[in-house]
């Protein structure tokens, strides 16, 4: 590589870094308000929730930041191919981040709706369905980071336990509310509730085809 | 403007010119589609519902043929500022019509589910939430192609309107249900046709607030 190349390269990967840390930052605060939201809802705390709905603008300040930072970096670097595809894939990933947070703020509101009335029963599903779409938002970062296909697949793979536990938590809570039709109510904001996480662990799923696309140039076939 | 300056620019306008045709191009599919969802649910006209499921295709097709279309734009002509920010809007704003057509797709699985079904009442809501939706799509793709910061804001206040018509549909399905717990089901899925049109025009949204920021350099605040 010539001396120049190399320079740019050094740069480059200094800037990736940056922008990788600022990612990682922002998969923190996505991970920790996706669990606080359904911690709200699962011990009826209704303050956790509205700090969920508050907190969301730090989130949507990091996506800006990272988008500018992206743009900046392809305007005075104009990185090639597969740099390009990187910087791209990264630009992409934030918007999923962004929606992720979204839906954590969409569970915060079902607190805030439901959250004064007794559970029609304690939650098992959803807590369980949070933890997988938590790891699944993690992996599929660390899959970007380090380029890990197998890691990307891995997380893709999760995601049908998810969609099978949503369609579990769906059947269990129509059968409670053809019971008694005074869960209704609360048992239509549950299974919103449960849509919203699988939704989530869709948006981990669309990062991690992107990854696999950026290291294979493959598109990744869903089941 | 300096002769190569003049150059480029007509370069750059003769290629934003191609991405904006297969932008608009995706758009009509994915207001197709919405419109074909909603219909095939109306009409329980199951075959409609699977060519909807079908025809996905083609959009997700448009959408990396927009997307590699916009990279090898940036690589080879590497557009500074302007330029370089109308194009990444682009890019961003075909993950969220490709969203669109995720959430059509899911409205017509709910016609496969319950299509067999005579329906519990006829469907008036939905098809009005069904028109705006579809008008805020178009409407938010011509703010982008003219640069229209009014339309764009047009476009976000119909979002309310939406807003108010998914509430209203949620309330008015809640009663249905508790009047009669035969109709739990099929009122649950139309509970879930009503929150992917409002996600749909939630998407509009995103994409009439990115013309703005775009236009102006200011962030759109939601109310």
């Amino acid at each position: 590589m010539d001396p120049k190349g190399h320079e740019r390269k050094v740069y480059f990967d200094k800037k990736m870094g940056e922008l990788q840390k600022l990612l990682l930052q922002m998969g923190g605060l996505v991970e920790e308000s996706i669990a606080r939201a359904v911690q709200s809802l699962k011990e009826q705390d209704l303050e956790l929730a509205e700090a969920v709905c508050r907190d969301d603008d730090n989130i949507d300040d990091l996506e800006s930041k990272i988008e500018e930072g992206c743009l900046t970096f392809i305007a005075t670097q104009q990185p090639m191919a597969k740099d390009l595809r990187k910087i791209s894939t990264l630009f992409k990933m934030v918007t999923n981040l962004e929606r992720m947070a979204d839906n954590a703020v969409n569970i915060s509101q079902v607190t805030c709706r439901i959250g004064r009335e007794p559970l029609i029963k304690p939650l098992v599903d959803i807590p369980r369905m949070t933890q997988i779409t938590q790891r699944m938002v993690k992996d599929a970062l660390d899959s970007y980071i380090q380029e890990d296909v197998g890691l990307a697949v891995q997380t893709i793979d999760m995601d049908d336990e998810v969609d099978q536990l949503n369609a579990q938590v769906f059947r269990e809570l129509l059968t409670i509310m053809m019971e008694n039709p005074r869960t209704i109510t609360q048992a239509t904001y549950l299974i919103l509730v449960s849509r919203y996480l699988e939704r989530i662990a869709d948006h981990a799923t669309n990062i991690a085809e992107e990854v696999i696309f950026l290291v294979t140039g493959e598109k990744h076939s869903r089941q």
